[in-house]
């Protein structure tokens, strides 16, 4: 199913090259205030544009369909379109004989049996982040309209490495655009892994188990396309640490911890301190540079340059849409824990 | 919600020093050969004993109330519960006063309000993955009971690194000996990294977005307490990177590919090849070890030395919970894709 | 939730007077044929038009915004849209003050804290039944291209009464148009009481409690705005019989009995016999006969008179709306045995 | 699946002659005081013993399994057991052959390939109307923790008729009791209808569309087995009402009406005024009164006479039922609502 969440619940529609696409938000409280404007700010992040980033330009503006009236939502079901304009009417034939390698092009003609929307990916285009990039901009109005405390809740992701380049460091920008341009000379592309921090949590959001935190959150993580792995707080470092040193050890009446290491989860519940997680993208799957792969058609490996216009590194467009996926869970977390 | 799965659906419950802990399972098909004698084998695998586990000693037989009759699942909600036996009569109280780091004694606190049974973690205790490992049992029978290919599926997990030292390479069972040795000499603890391989799956198990292969297995695998991070396929290291060499060119026919960079999964869905992912395991937070911590009752830092029978290395007995966790979410797909 | 159903689920959303109103339907197999004049009948069905039904006007046509590619589903998920065209600029402030009896105004104001949208009923309109209707036009495609009996699942609604007059009976067609007649001149209305009968289904659908054909179905039975009440088989008059009376007696080794009392139905499951039920629909709300009501602006009481275009009686457009709801819980219940 | 409900969720489990049947119940909130002792009371009413009822008398003890600690609950899944102990060692196997009319012994066969324990109906037994009676006994003290009004619910079910003779008219009593000797004379079974108001729901519980009260409480109440329909306020005889008889018009400032034909709810939503429906049960479908049906391992008609325990009319004891079931779904909404 395209749908998450408990009391607040997302649902995704639509293919690269339909008339549109969109998402179903349920849930929302009545009485927010929503304009058309509201979106546009983390739609620009996602868009391309930079460097490393498709060409592929979109108005990208939303369209509610349903659940708001006077630029506030209703309580209602809330409806947003994004119409598909600059479709191109390449042929993809091609990739029912040949998918393309790291593309869903095999398995969906498997899984639906040869009727699935081949057309810039269908349904399996990256495009359908910019409908939960929408969803994410309606969850963090509802933690902010939620916050009783005078310490909103505030969600921060960004690239900590870009084709194993740290970037945060000094003169890394420069080595960092380097493999970028090398990897665009040469048809391929690269990864990289974006770090999200969340502040203004109260403690004991989340359920043990089956809806942890740490559950929900990857749950959703992994819905983006391209996502290999994610960790929280040590990640896989806490693997090789001793517990006295993965051990937070209290440090005041809040709850506030000497480090971080859980990454503000303590027994699938947030435990007030920052919630902290990364996570890893692979490389760009389309690339220029010729592959060699099977052509099921014919029955015999063949080569594959994939044309078209691709990012670089997608990963560059990505902060903002691993925000909105944590932005989502938070919601449905602070809503459900409202109770 | 303690629960997980659509169409199989898990949910657990019990505290470890209740009269019970257990599991329900619904939406078992009836008629599968189901006896005690079934689950032994993967409990002992998850039991303590080995060096480096705790001595607390159950003898975790599993006791059915509903859903098996004559030796067979009748199709009707399948009830299993584990009695608790070796349950100390310890003090818990002074982890109201100090919540133990690492433990989730004190966002149970808050999200409970002091309700919550404190004796040996509560309903946050270890002990409840082996309800979990029972549900991998019957998940295992599932997905064995749907085969019609010939080729049934195949879940293996197993140790790769223990306190940082790979366990495959010769002669390094001496060296994490050693380190496991001086760990529980210290009164610490060390973690670990469990991988799995899954074979035999069909192509085209799970979903695209929300309910991809990735999303679900990453949402029941940090159901299970300790869980710092999961990675596919290729995982962080895909990050680093370039297409040309992560992506996994097709070689035949039905699908193979040169590489599994991807794990076995594309769009979210399998795609016929192993199904690969691993997890970081935390060192055990029960520590001896002196740490210096606030006491909520005084209102200052105090020590800790945490007392009682604890895992030096939880995550030895990980494998067999992470096979389970696996094969709950395969049964559920399975028994979806059936459709 | 605005969302029904497991493994064929549905989602309805928007507003009687915003740009559209729509449904979002997941778990739709692919490669089931469908176009726009696919739906045509069944809204033609539901349409305006007759005696006793409003002038009100809609072209009702159905835009796929994604889930179908060249006239098949596509497996991904499938919107359809309805654009909102022949509203009307009434003013509905009324409505906030003088809440219209039978209606959802004043739980809606006070639900969603005077934000919901007011105009035409909003989310509360009738109007929403037109997705519910097109989700039933999609239900029956997957009830067909399920079949492998060669004896098809069929669904056929229809009224019983009006106004309490049985329509079946000879000669009772002029007397129902005669309390119809009388009920429109008096700016008034009335109900009725559609039977729903469905036949070809398969033995042991459903589930024993909280999955029951009956539960399912009156669930979403009563999700249709204005229905009062319903019953299967003998319903009502059950409670009035003995057992011998009541209980239908097996007479073929296919499961048939001489009797169908339980209306298809025994232990939550389909029988094989065919189902049957009956549904009551309540006068429309509407009326424009004076009406003594509550000014909650003005804090007294004050006469209303509803404007605008209404059915006098709309359970006259109720049957394909019913039997839309029918095939929606019989599609999910066959793709979910399948399994 | 065997579950209900969404923030308070309800799982039942069992078969009448295992060791035990219980209920898991999801969702409750920590710090509500609960002990055996709270159970009783409802179970006595449902329990047998009166006139028309089954001699099988079970201590029915609630054992908490887990989820309760010092006579509170803690937040955790709290699990409930009966055991089950006046069974009979009574041959089933008939029913295999010649299924008794109006009981599952027939579709379960179908369903579970002839695995369903077959024993006292197994997991259709309405000896599993217990755990859903203590399921209502939870619900009804959180609808009592969570009243901010001083007007707490109140929710009173009790039987309206018995074999079809009214029971609140003078001197009626000793009409349905010699109804009742009658029946249990000729070896037969009578039904009835059960009534159940609710009183102090807040306004704007339920949802629009798929979510209304109406769809919650019919989908739990047709759980409850025997029953055979279902109506709001003035139910099915709204529809023979004209729209100025039916229209509840407001009278108070609180959204008090004059009179109550919508039983409590407009647009799926309560409204503030009493919630009111009325449920129709079967006769017992087990009687002593030789039937003439379908010996399947013949092929052949055949004499059935079923033996053992039964009630005459089990209406009598599903009172305190209904209550359970109107109590878990608005605990459900009223925790919803808390948002």
């Amino acid at each position: 199913m395209d749908t998450f969440g408990r009391n607040y619940r997302v649902s995704v529609f639509g293919e690269s090259h339909g008339p549109a696409i969109g998402v179903l938000l349920d849930g929302v409280p009545a009485g927010i205030g929503l304009s058309v404007h509201d979106f546009m700010a983390d739609i620009d992040r996602r868009r391309s544009g930079a460097k490393g980033t498709t060409p592929r330009k979109e108005s990208d503006i939303p369209h509610f369909v349903s659940g708001v009236y006077e630029d506030h939502t209703t309580g209602a079901p809330l409806a947003v379109i994004f119409r598909n304009e600059n479709t191109r009417s390449q042929d993809y034939s091609l990739f029912r004989s040949v998918p393309r390698p790291g593309h869903a092009d095999f398995v969906a003609g498997v899984r639906w049996h040869g009727f699935s929307d081949p057309r810039g990916g269908g349904h399996f285009s990256g495009r359908l982040t910019l409908p939960l990039v929408a969803a994410g901009v309606v969850a963090k109005k509802i933690l902010a309209a939620s916050d009783r405390s005078g310490h909103p809740v505030s969600i921060a992701a960004g690239l900590e490495e870009i084709g194993g380049v740290p970037v945060s460091e000094p003169g890394h920008e420069a080595l960092w655009e380097r493999i970028l341009d090398q990897a665009m000379q040469e048809g391929d592309s690269i990864g990289g892994i974006v770090g999200c921090t969340v502040t203004g949590l109260a403690p004991g959001l989340g359920e043990p188990f089956f809806d942890s935190v740490e559950s929900l959150l990857s749950h959703i993580v992994f819905a983006i396309p391209g996502v290999r792995g994610i960790e929280f707080g040590d990640g896989f470092r806490a693997a090789r640490m001793k517990g006295s040193e993965h051990n937070d050890v209290f440090v005041s009446s809040r709850g506030e911890c000497a480090t971080n290491g859980a990454g503000g989860i303590n027994g699938g519940m947030t435990n007030g301190n920052p919630l902290v997680f990364r996570v890893a993208f692979k490389p760009t799957s389309s690339i220029r540079k010729t592959q060699r792969t099977f052509d099921f058609s014919q029955g015999e490996m063949t080569d594959l340059e994939v044309p078209g216009r691709h990012d670089a590194c997608f990963a560059l467009r990505t902060p903002v849409i691993v925000e909105a996926a944590a932005a989502i869970v938070l919601a449905d977390l602070v809503l459900t824990a409202a109770r």
